[in-house]
C-alpha cells in the first residue's frame, strides 16, 4: 500500500472544513464551507458562505495527516463503550478469519493495526433501532440532525425555494435528534453503523431525509489489487459517495475488506453471498446454512455495516424467470436460484432468517434486504417473478422489525419511466416504509456505455418519489470493470439525481447551493460558479479551455457566445438601468392595455392596433 | 474546406443503409439495418435485423461519394416544382444576400453551388399546413409515415411492449400519410422544409411522433471556423440530431449557413436576431423592422427550415424580470427586451408578426416562437415572466394558424423536476397543442461540466409528458464552445432523453431495439450489443479495456464480474436445466403452500415450517 495520492486529498478550492459541534466534545459534525468572493459594480454586496454535506471525511481536511496503513481515528468508540452493551472479544469468532489470520502468506497484504472485535454482550441487541424504540437518542442519532440539517437554517430568510411535491414524504423544516430517534424507531430510517466501524461519521437513510447515493467497488477476478480499491473509495467519497459498497469477488476479499473499512469515513456494505461461493470454490450446490453463517460473522467482525442478503429468492419464484429476456440478473440472486433448484428445497438463507437476525443485531449490522430477481432489462420490468420477492421482502421485513434489526431493501434495475412509480407506491406499501435502495433504475437498454446516464433519469425520479438511496452506475456497467474515471462520472451522475430528487421533494435548503451558483453564474463570478459545482476542476478546465488566461475569470462573458451575445452582460446593462424608466415602461403599459381592451373585438388586430410604433 | 473526415463518414459496425420505397420512385426513406448474429448453443436461433430510425443522411451510404463543396442532392425539387405555386428568382430578394454576393473579399470562403432562390407566386402559401388543410397528402407526408413507422410492424407479433402512459397524446398502432396530413393540418405536427432546402429528409415534430432531438452548432466571436461548424453538423446527425440550429454569432454567418444548409440532410433552424444584430454593430437599441425583414428573407432564401423568434418578449414583461436571481438569459429575449426599453416602445417583432407570418408562408419556414423570458435557474422555474409569455405565444399561435404557418413553441430552460409538468400541461393548454420544443429543462444548477446529464433528466420528463422536440445541451453549457466530443456527449444524452419519452408514452416498436440489445447482452452477443447501442464505438471501446481480445467477444462473462460471478451466465445454466425439473420445482412448491396455510396463524413462523431443509 502505497501513500495516499494527492489527487485524494487535496482540498476542495476555496473550501474548508468545519466541523459543528454537538451537546458534548465529541459530536463534531464536518462540513464542507464554500467561501464566495464578493459581488461587485453597483450591485456589490458580501455573499454568504454556503455549506454543504460533506463525506469525504478527514481525507479533505489539511489538518490531519492520513495514514492509509493506521487506518482512520475511530470516533465512535466512547459512544459504544458508554452503552455498555458490548463486549471486547479475544479474537473473532469465525472460523475463516482465524484461518486467514493464521495464514503467514497473507502477511504482506494484512492491514495490521485491526481492531480486535466487539460483539453484544448476551442477550443484549446493540441496533440503533432498538434503542431508539426505547426512546434513547445516541450521540450517532444526534450527529445526523446536525449533519442534515447542513446549516440550512442560517439561510432561512434569505434565500427562497420552491415548494416540493413530497408523494407522502414527511420532512420537517428542522431535523431534531428526536426526529432522528422517532424514524429510526419505526423503521422508516436506517443508520448503518456497525460497532466495529468505528471510525464511520454517522448517517441516515430514509425518505424523511436527504437522498443518499451508493458507490460500488470491488475487485474481480480479473483485475485490481488492494491499493486500487481503496483508492477507488476514497475518491468515491471525495465526489460525495454516502456509502460504499465492496463487492470484490476476486482475490484475497477479506484482507481488500479490511484495508476498506479501516480507511472508510463512510458505511461499507458487501453481498456476503459472493465471500461464502468463494469458500465453496465457486460451486454454488455447495453452498451451506455453515459456511453463510461464518461468512456473516466474519465480516460483520471485521465491521461491515450493511449486508445485502438475498433472502427473498424462494424456490418457487425461480420458474417465474424461465421466460424473461435476461433471466436472473443479480448475481446473488442467480447463486441462490441455483442453490434451490439443485437441492430442490427453500433458500437456506430464508429458513436461517431469524438466526441471520440474531446475528445482525450483535453488531448493528443493518439487512439490505437484495433483490435477486430484479428485472434485468426494459421487457423484464414489474413481472410476477419481481414483484413476488418484494412481497417476501416486505415478510422478512416484519420479522426483521419484530428482532428490532435494522432494514432496507434493494430494488431494481431496469425499468421503463411509466413504471418506476408503481415499484416505489408497491416497496412503500409492502415493506411498511422501510428505505428503498434501488440501483438506478435505467429508462433504456439501448445505450451501453451511458448507463450512468439512462439509469440517472431514473434514479432521479425514483428519489423524488421516495427513494432512500440511489446505487450508482458508472458508464463501464455491463461492460466491464470500473476505473476510476468511472467511479467519478457514476458519483456525479448520482449527486445529480439525488440533488434533483431532494429539489423535487422540497427538502428544507436543498435550493441553497442552486440559488447561490445562480447568482455567481449570473454577476460573473465565475471562480465561485466552479467551487460551488459538484465537481469544480472540470468546470474550470472546460471553461478554460478557449479562454485560459486569469482575466477572463472576471470577465462577463465566455466562449459559448462570445461578449456580444451574453444575454447575462445585456440583462445586467438592463437592471442596472435607471429604475425610473422601468417605473415609465409600466406607465405606458398601463395605458396601452387599456387601449387593447378597446379593440378586444377586432380579434387578431388587437396587436397591431397596441403597437407605439 | 477540406475532404469530408473519415470519422464522420464511417458506416455503422455490422449496418447497412436501407431505402424504403414508397408509392412513387423518387420517395426513398432512409434507415439504418442493425444486422445480428445467430444465437448458438442450446437456444440457437436467427435474430432478426432491427431498423433504426436514420438521420445521418448519406454520410453513412458508401455507395454516395461525398462533396462538402458540392452539397447534397436535391431529393426535393420535384415534389416542390411539381406543386406549382413556387417561382425560381432571378436573385436573392435580400439586400443583404445581394451585398455578400458582390463582395469579392468574400470568394474564398463562398460556397460556390447555390441555388437559385424559390419563393412562393403572388398569393400562394407554400407551407404544409397549407397543403393539409386542403387535404393534399404531399410526398413530404408519405415519406414521413414510413419513416416513423421505422418497419417496426415487421416485429408486431415477435416481442411484446409495455403499455405506455402518454398523457392524451394518440399515438396510432401504424403511422399512415393521411394521420400525418390531419396532425399538420391541426397544428399538432410540423413539417420543417424550406422550398429552399431541397436537400431534407423530411421530418415531423409532433407529440404523436417519436420525439425528437435538436442540437445546437455555430460560431461565435471567440472562435471555430466555417469548416469546424459544417463537421461538428454532420458529427451530430451521424449520432441522431434530427434538426440542427445554426447559432452562429461569430464571423461570416451568411457563408457558415450556406455551406451548413448545402450539406444537411436534416432542417436547419437559426435565430434570426443574431444576425440582424451583428447587422447594427452589436448596438441593440439600433435594430429596426428593416433590418430584421431583410434577415429573415435572406435566410429563408437560403433554405433555413426554422425560426427562432422572440415575438412574445413585450415590453411589459421586461419589468417582470428584474427581480430574478438570473434575469433573462436568452440571448434573443435579451436583446429585443433591452430594445423595447430602450424605444420605451412595443417589440417590433410582436407588432410585425403579420408580415412575418407572410414570409415564413412563402417559403414553408416554420416558426418557432421562442422563449425570450425562460428561466435561467431554478430558482426563477414557472414565474410570472415566463408564463405571460407563454400566454402571449399561445395568442400568436393563433395567429400564424389564421395565415397557415407551421408553429411550435420553445420551452424552459430551468426547472426542478416537480414543476415540469405544470410547463408542459400550460404549453399544450395555451397553445393549442402546438409541438412543445424545450432546451432541457436542466433540472438542478450545481453541476457546471455535467449539464447534459441534469437536463437529461428533465428532458426524458417532459418528453413523456409530451413534448415533442429536445434540445441538446451540452458538458459545455454556461462554460465555454461545444466542441465534437461535446457536440456528441449533448446528443447521446439526448438520444437516452428522447427514446426513454418514447418507451414512457408507449410509441408503438420503442421497445424493439432495448430487446434485442437485452436478449444479446443475455446470450454474451457482444458484437450485436455494442452494434445495437447508440454509440458502438465507445462500448466495445469500455469493454476491450480489460479484454481486448477478439475471443472476450464470445466470452460468457466481462472484466466486471469475471466468469465466476456472471449472473447472466448462471441463468443460462439454469435456463437449459431439464425442463421437468421446474415442473418438479412447482410441484413441490405446489406441497409446501398448502402446507403453509395450516400455518397461516402462526404468523412469523411460518416461513421455517415451508422449509424443506
Amino acid at each position: 500500500m502505497n501513500k495516499i495520492k494527492q489527487k485524494n486529498i487535496k482540498p476542495f478550492p476555496n473550501s474548508e472544513k468545519i466541523y459543528v459541534q454537538g451537546s458534548r466534545d465529541d459530536i463534531q459534525v464536518p462540513m464542507r464551507k464554500i467561501t464566495l468572493t464578493d459581488t461587485i459594480g453597483e450591485l456589490a454586496e458580501k455573499n454568504s458562505p454556503v455549506y454543504v454535506y460533506d463525506t469525504s471525511g478527514v481525507y479533505t481536511d489539511p489538518n490531519v495527516a492520513i495514514n492509509l496503513r493506521q487506518g482512520l481515528s475511530d470516533i465512535r468508540t466512547t459512544w459504544i463503550d458508554e452503552r455498555g452493551d458490548s463486549e471486547l472479544l479475544a479474537a473473532p469468532s469465525s472460523t475463516f478469519a482465524n484461518a486467514r489470520m493464521d495464514d503467514a502468506k497473507l502477511d504482506t497484504l494484512r492491514f495490521e493495526h485491526r481492531r480486535r472485535p466487539k460483539r453484544a454482550k448476551s442477550g443484549k441487541n446493540l441496533s440503533q433501532m432498538h434503542y431508539a424504540k426505547r426512546g434513547i437518542i445516541t450521540p450517532e442519532m444526534e450527529y445526523i440532525a446536525i449533519r442534515e440539517n447542513c446549516k440550512w437554517q442560517d439561510y432561512k430568510d434569505q434565500i427562497g425555494q420552491h415548494k416540493g411535491e413530497s408523494f407522502g414524504a414527511n420532512i420537517p423544516a428542522i431535523i431534531t435528534p428526536e426526529f432522528i430517534r422517532s424514524e429510526v424507531a419505526c423503521g422508516r430510517a436506517v443508520i448503518p453503523a456497525n460497532i466495529n466501524h468505528p471510525e464511520i461519521e454517522p448517517m441516515i437513510i430514509g425518505r424523511n431525509f436527504m437522498v443518499k447515493i451508493n458507490g460500488n467497488i470491488g475487485n474481480s477476478a480479473l483485475g485490481s489489487s488492494i491499493e486500487e480499491e481503496v483508492d477507488k473509495m476514497i475518491w468515491g467519497i471525495r465526489w460525495g459517495a454516502d456509502t460504499i459498497m465492496d463487492l470484490s469477488t476476486g482475490k484475497n476479499i477479506h484482507e481488500t475488506r479490511e484495508w476498506i473499512i479501516r480507511n472508510s469515513p463512510v458505511p461499507i456494505g458487501t453481498v456476503p453471498i459472493y465471500q461464502a461461493l468463494e469458500k465453496v470454490s465457486g460451486i454454488a450446490q455447495d453452498l451451506t446454512w455453515d459456511v453463510f453463517r461464518d461468512t456473516l460473522i466474519e465480516q460483520a467482525e471485521q465491521g461491515v455495516d450493511y449486508f445485502t442478503i438475498h433472502a427473498g429468492v424462494r424456490l418457487k419464484y425461480v420458474p417465474l424467470t424461465v421466460d424473461r429476456v435476461t433471466g436472473i440478473v443479480s448475481r446473488g440472486g442467480s447463486i441462490m436460484a441455483k442453490w434451490c433448484l439443485a437441492h430442490h428445497t427453500e433458500s437456506f438463507i430464508y429458513t436461517h432468517f431469524e438466526e441471520i437476525c440474531e446475528i445482525m443485531s450483535a453488531y448493528n449490522a443493518t439487512f439490505s434486504l437484495g433483490d435477486g430477481l430484479r428485472p434485468g432489462c426494459i421487457a423484464d420490468a414489474n413481472d410476477r417473478a419481481q414483484f413476488s420477492e418484494l412481497e417476501t421482502l416486505g415478510e422478512l421485513t416484519k420479522i426483521a422489525w419484530q428482532h428490532e434489526v435494522q432494514t432496507f431493501i434493494e430494488g431494481p434495475g431496469h425499468v421503463p419511466m411509466q413504471m418506476i412509480k408503481e415499484n416505489m407506491d408497491k416497496q412503500l406499501t409492502e415493506c411498511g416504509e422501510a428505505p428503498f435502495y434501488t440501483l438506478g433504475p435505467l429508462t433504456t437498454d439501448i445505450a451501453p456505455a451511458y448507463d450512468h446516464i439512462t439509469s440517472a433519469i431514473g434514479a432521479a425520479q425514483i428519489g423524488w418519489y421516495g427513494c432512500a438511496m440511489l446505487c450508482y452506475v458508472t458508464p463501464k456497467e455491463h461492460l466491464g470493470l470500473p476505473n476510476q474515471d468511472d467511479v467519478k462520472a457514476g458519483i456525479i451522475a448520482y449527486k445529480i439525481a439525488a440533488h434533483a430528487a431532494d429539489l423535487a421533494k422540497g427538502h428544507p435548503g436543498a435550493q441553497i447551493r442552486d440559488n447561490a451558483l445562480s447568482k455567481a453564474r449570473f454577476e460573473f463570478r465565475w471562480e465561485d460558479q466552479f467551487n460551488l459545482g459538484l465537481d469544480p476542476d472540470t468546470a474550470r478546465k472546460y471553461h478554460d479551455e478557449t479562454l485560459p488566461k486569469q482575466a477572463a475569470k472576471s470577465a462577463h462573458f465566455c466562449s459559448m457566445c462570445g461578449p456580444r451575445f451574453c444575454s447575462m452582460k445585456i440583462t445586467q446593462e438592463i437592471k442596472t438601468m435607471d429604475k425610473t424608466q422601468i417605473k415609465k415602461i409600466k406607465t405606458i403599459q398601463d395605458e396601452m392595455d387599456k387601449k387593447s381592451v378597446q379593440f378586444l373585438a377586432n380579434d387578431s388586430e388587437i396587436y397591431i392596433k397596441n403597437s407605439a410604433s
